[in-house]
């Protein structure tokens, strides 16, 4: 059975994984992002990682398809060529393909982070049964990867797929991206920054449920407050999930793909933010369009950023 | 040279035109959409506009790749099948591609007719160069087609393009197709609309250029009045540029294309629209995608629908 080494490389940590050619994971490791310098120092943790998972990738020989990696940050795939990343300093204009290539002595390929996990998702995942999928990751920002036919959309520059950027109101807030972009509505600083300022004059169980420190407030503690039937916390997804569905309702009619596979924290709280994103998609769309678009939960958590860099390793 | 014909379908004429494989136009006819009864009525009306263009289709051969049909609504491409047809009574699920096969003895394709516009710009017209276009035409809805890779791209269910309903603003009007669709802001009613409320308490030239009747009022005398420098006019388009860029800068987050292909009648306003379309696009983007992004007219103005339809049939 055919393998791939996946590399999840996120701000905090970076986690390896062996992946199987029905996308399971036989064996991880990981090590902190800070904990490396430079980009020798990454690759020196990478290799130690590798053998710590007691992986000698020269004898694996055919059965090693190659090594995927998934960065946050924009990438020209077809040079395996890191442009920037978001918030890991000094990997502006990195070779990495190509670095690993001759390191390591395997094909490597190199993809957005988000791209990977949504094709993972479409592979061995939630998106299995589809071919035309887009993907959303819910975290401090909102990322994105869109699947048509099967293979991952990356656009004219491999950018595309940046669904936290799509402006959901023309009037609204100005940032560096534009203006009103959907991130700013439903990224979990805001969501939490919005609670909070409902507590002011609101009563709730959110302050019990952090020994009144407001401060300390997330989404898991909306989502445990709405699970338990809190007005507000519900009021919270309630907006959060109709602001999504504003940006999926334009994602349809553009290209109305079969589903949309919606991971990350927040998409953790289940029922309280997919039932009303489901109900406010559909009053934002036609019926035509209503009818035939799904929206699911992701389905391969912690691990969709290593699969889905493999998976991106295997398909070759 | 291989030719096709090209119907272009719309809610008041019907226009035919034999179309080489260069995209010339090498013959024309119509009739009014309003003069055929039924879809008999129709098929006959087409055959007499053949007949009137001297095409005897049995004696072209190998020379005609077939006819392709554009039409104001739901098609699903693969089957040649119209769900309907938004402004035309009667057209419910009628299997259009059998039924002119069957009467025309030639391979017949169907699709929505800002599909066919879309793919005729790409192959004839403004997108020549390029590969990844969004074509959008303005008029009293904004129609849209996406080309991919050279493809149209139809989404799961043929219906996909529908760039007139992506909203604009979470907070915006309701209509039957959702909420803040983007024709509600930049339709030629609304733009109108618009300028006749500013005119309550502006002055402007826009009174004179329809003698003093402002429900005479169209975009093209704001078009007019802005190339003369007046203020209103000028600030009904700065605005409905910006809506327009809203929507723009979504598509390009998501998709990423090289270039939006802009037609219909209020794109012939030129500059007054296009300079503040792509500042405002401009300003609604990061620098990244600002920079790969370009915004240009159509080129194929009312034989878009003729050249596109027929485009179709000759890609076969």
């Amino acid at each position: 059975m055919r393998l791939a080494v996946g590399i999840d490389f996120g701000g905090t940590a970076v986690k390896l994984g062996v992946v199987d050619e029905r996308g399971r994971v036989r064996a991880e490791a990981s090590f902190e992002t800070a904990s490396s310098h430079g980009i020798e120092g990454w690759l020196a943790a990478v290799a130690e990682a590798l053998r710590a998972m007691k992986l000698d990738l020269r004898h694996l020989g055919r059965e090693l398809a190659g090594i995927g990696v998934g960065v946050p940050g924009f990438v020209d795939f077809e040079r395996g060529f890191i442009h920037n990343l978001t918030n890991v300093p000094g990997w502006t204009a990195v070779p990495l393909a190509r670095l690993m290539r001759r390191r390591f002595g395997v094909p490597t390929v190199v993809d957005n982070d988000c791209n990977a996990m949504a094709y993972g998702e479409c592979r061995f995942g939630a998106g299995r049964k589809f071919r035309h999928a887009v993907f959303l990751t819910l975290g401090t920002g909102v990322g994105g990867g869109v699947v048509l036919d099967g293979r991952v959309w990356r656009g004219a520059h491999s950018m595309a797929g940046e669904i936290g950027h799509i402006p959901i109101d023309l009037h609204g807030v100005r940032t560096e991206t534009g203006r009103g972009g959907l991130e700013e509505y439903v990224g979990n600083r805001q969501i939490v920054a919005r609670a909070r300022r409902m507590l002011r004059s609101r009563t709730s169980i959110l302050p019990d449920l952090v020994q009144g420190n407001l401060r300390a407030l997330t989404p898991r503690h909306l989502a445990e407050a709405a699970h338990r039937g809190d007005a507000l916390a519900l009021e919270v997804f309630d907006y959060m999930s109709d602001c999504l569905a504003t940006a999926l309702a334009g994602i349809t009619y553009l290209l109305q793909p079969e589903v949309f596979i919606v991971g990350g924290g927040v998409a953790g709280a289940g029922e309280v933010l997919f039932g009303p994103l489901r109900r406010h998609l559909n009053e934002r769309l036609s019926p035509f369009f209503a009818e035939r678009i799904r929206v699911i939960p992701a389905d391969l958590g912690n691990q969709g950023g290593v699969v889905g860099a493999a998976a991106l390793a295997l398909k070759g």
